[in-house]
């Protein structure tokens, strides 16, 4: 195990805490505002809130896996010898990143048959995308790493794809008034998608050690939570503005619950 | 304890996590999903909930279990001495493979005498499956594990019998866009079930040790994830597809709970 200072210590270990309590906190903050949107949408703020409550449990799990691994005593940061589970992050991602795929479907209340095919196609891309990534993770040199990161980077080639060209036409079918949210929800997926490969990439700067561990896990942590907690926000903005405007149409009032 | 290699122990530690992971989610979505559908299908959604629920319980039981067998320090995997508890595994398909079967003749709405009767000789079958299947899994010899697993067949068979004769003649009286998904159901309620006993089968092969071991505890968290995350998905579709289709006839409204 790398040897972090204590202020790359503490660094990781109050990330890991503060995400825990964001992702939590969103979680309750989805499931609570199911009520106040329409029932067409309420399955797209279920699934919002069971990303960010998967990835509480693996922010808790992670935060563990990070205290058991040193020691911080006297002023002074020690291995335990005991192995940080770095896994966490794949298995969160293999869970959830299908997961925000569907939500991004089903707030546009496509057709069945549309809605059905992309979950099948963008969510098997997903996958494929982490399962392909894992190897150069753990991979101690640089060469392995690039090449199973290259590997992973088609499924999210055809993901950015299907995201611009398909959806993009499903967005244009949109009421006006949320065009322009269901833009910036696909924006914020793409931008926060793309940043997890330059974290990724962050050893063939040459950084080692304490540094490179620090780099990573701040890195994905910032990731997680402006693509999970902030993409959520998004999903809820569009499902209230979208329940209103179907409101004179299918009679369906915002009451509480 | 047969010793594992830090690769198969990081691969069941993470599977287990993964698992528990995935069905306390379902659970979550499940459960929200209630009120998303007709009053009548409620109660499949509420045991689909309680299946995967019990589920989560166990793996979280089963992960701190391998956990306490092992160490996992310096890069070395030892064994602590202290068993790894299988029979968390039998406990949990005591109490959820009848609720599975439950689940499916729920969401086919029978007559309350056809679902009273189906659901005793359904979950009769089912808990003595699981019965006779023990003794074989902690038997330390083939022939032992081949009598019991032989035995544990009887129901099983008799459970399969049952799933395409009997449910057969009523799935061709539910409504036409839900029959595909019910038979999907039952084909998939009969594949991820058969994949059980070919894991039982495993150490017939000869494989011994941790490869034993890693190949049983993957192979079942498999199984447990389609036969029980997998279905629900299914019965969830089934409810919501049954309770639009009966919106006209009852005069049933989707409404918030």
């Amino acid at each position: 195990m790398d040897i972090v200072t204590p202020f790359q210590f503490s660094l990781v270990y109050n990330a890991f805490s503060f995400t825990f309590a964001t992702m939590a906190a969103a979680t309750a903050f989805f499931w609570l505002s199911r009520s106040q949107v329409a029932p067409a949408y309420r399955t797209a703020l279920t699934i919002s809130g069971l990303v960010t409550g998967i990835a509480a449990y693996h922010y808790f799990r992670i935060f563990e896996s990070w205290n058991a691994a040193y020691t911080f005593k006297d002023g002074i940061v020690s291995a335990t010898g005991f192995a940080f589970n770095d896994a966490y992050r794949y298995v969160d991602w293999l869970l959830t990143v299908p997961l925000l795929l569907v939500e991004l479907i089903l707030v546009m209340r496509l057709s069945r048959a549309e809605t059905s095919s992309k979950t099948i196609r963008l969510g098997s891309a997903a996958a494929l995308m982490i399962v392909l990534g894992y190897p150069g993770e753990i991979a101690g040199d640089i060469p392995t790493r690039a090449l199973w990161g290259t590997l992973s980077a088609i499924p999210f080639v055809y993901i950015v794809w299907e995201l611009f060209r398909g959806l993009g036409e499903s967005i244009n079918q949109q009421p006006a008034n949320v065009q322009n949210l269901v833009r910036k929800a696909r924006l914020l997926t793409f931008a926060s998608w793309g940043f997890y490969p330059i974290v990724y990439m962050v050893p063939y700067a040459g950084l080692t050690g304490g540094t490179v561990t620090t780099t990573i896990q701040i890195g994905y942590t910032i990731a997680d939570i402006v693509a999970k907690a902030g993409l959520g926000i998004l999903i809820f903005l569009i499902s209230v503005r979208k329940s209103e405007a179907e409101a004179g149409i299918d009679g369906f009032k915002v009451h509480a619950a």
